[in-house]
């Protein structure tokens, strides 16, 4: 069995010196002119799609210990799509970083073995996958089992970074206690079991940077978990706000930022440079910004 | 634009005289031995898997008004299966059958948007794919407006069938308030604007047979919602508990059974019998069952 997948993604953390994630979430309009050129329609964007892709994880694989690579930019193109989403990760893999495939599958029993076949019992297969746990411990258990037996990591939703979880996941009963927690309490228990050298378990958490109270609230519920943290940048959460996700040892999160570092070349501040300049740019700025928040 | 989802269901349902959908579910170890012959690893079982599923709706379109394709049995095999799934979901559409792609997708903004591009905006897309709701309105609405604009329907998860739904689904506030209840008041609320000439609307729900009392109290708190109701046979739910999920006037729910059709020749009942005449058989018996049990 491969190391444990906890312990893979801290000593890379610590290797590369902050803990961060860059998202591959890319849409084909917003690529760069210079790569667009004519354009292209259909599945025929992929192409274009792919060497860009490909172009950001070598310009990132230097600066950050993982990347999460979003699946529904490649869902979109159907079959061509899914076809460049494992290359692509395999890619990055071989770039030497830790992959996050951002699937938020979820189903029971024997179709969740299926996904779990698909997304994580692959060679091809990212290090760890997002899973949604709407339908209880059924639908996550075997993830966790095809990724214990792959040294790879599931992440649950929690608690997401988007202006309607509460409506949801701040449900609460009688006693105050919310959904979130709720989940929390159970993603806790479920991952007890297989916890790594360093004490953290190989199921994590997601747990969006856009509620830094709730966060720190959750770091208390699920002590053994990773949280990835997403809303970071575009999505408005500062630094400071991300903090609130890690244990005061620095450890125990790891923050993803997508379109404010790969579509960076589009902001006002690296107006004029070349692209791949303004995307390394905005990885060294986003991981010396959260490497920063974290130690303070 | 379409026809609207919520008739075109009903007018199949009307045409074929049984509210069912056949889920298509292929697993390769338990495809007919004739099928599987020497037998193939990976993907080369894919051709064997298309084979069994063309069959299976060839021989069940003539019966049923609808199939579901559950997504998760060819995303196993990567992308090879991916093209395979919507190759199975354009033949049962020319088979004259109303499609439902069970993908439980869910995802935020301009996630959720690229998801809805790949499943529902696309020519060889299904009449309508699942969706998990987790997340909230911003999770939901991208994938109502791609049905919206062709004509297509969306059937969100409100209480799956499975043994630990309740862990989730039925975490309660002070006044005895469900989250399921809380999700199907959300469901309900985003499906009023769209709703077809019957009057329901194409945001439908799924809501399991296992949990009939669940799905009366639902039937009042979603009026406007068609219920795809998974849990019949292999999960042990019977027509009776099925028929908890339609209106007195026998609309409202269409009824999938998965296993206990597609591998009925495993079955001590139609043991001896060609593989083919034991799906027709089962496939005439569960219309039968639940015709009978709805009309009751």
């Amino acid at each position: 069995m491969a190391e444990h997948f906890a312990d893979r993604l801290l000593a890379a953390i610590d290797a590369k010196g902050s803990p961060v994630c860059v998202g591959i979430d890319p849409v084909y309009g917003r690529l760069p002119a210079e790569l667009i050129g004519d354009g292209a329609d259909g599945v025929r964007q992929t192409g274009t799609l792919g060497a860009f892709c490909y172009e950001v994880i070598q310009l990132v694989a230097p600066i950050v210990p993982a990347v999460k690579v979003q699946s529904a930019y490649f869902e979109k193109y159907g079959w061509v799509g899914v076809d460049l989403y494992f290359k692509v990760v395999q890619f990055a893999r071989e770039c030497g970083l830790i992959v996050i495939g951002d699937v938020k599958r979820g189903d029971i029993g024997a179709t969740a073995e299926a996904y779990a076949a698909g997304h994580l019992a692959r060679e091809d297969a990212p290090d760890a996958i997002t899973v949604n746990g709407y339908l209880g411990a059924d639908g996550i258990q075997p993830f966790i089992d095809a990724a214990e037996q792959g040294g790879q990591g599931v992440f649950v939703l929690v608690r997401t970074s988007n202006p309607s979880a509460p409506a949801v996941q701040d449900f609460a009963d009688a006693g105050g206690k919310t959904l979130y927690e709720h989940v929390a309490e159970q993603v806790a228990a479920m991952g007890e079991q297989t916890l790594g050298e360093r004490g953290y378990s190989l199921v994590g958490a997601v747990v969006g940077a856009t509620w830094p109270d709730q966060a720190r609230q959750l770091r208390q519920v699920m002590p053994q978990q990773l949280f990835l943290v997403p809303g970071y940048g575009a999505q408005g959460a500062s630094s400071a706000d991300c903090a609130a996700a890690f244990k005061p040892d620095g450890t125990g999160a790891i923050v993803n930022a997508s379109r404010c570092v790969i579509f960076a070349f589009d902001k006002d501040e690296y107006a004029g440079r070349p692209w791949r300049d303004a995307i390394a740019a905005a990885t060294r700025a986003f991981a010396a910004d959260i490497a920063g928040a974290v130690k303070a």
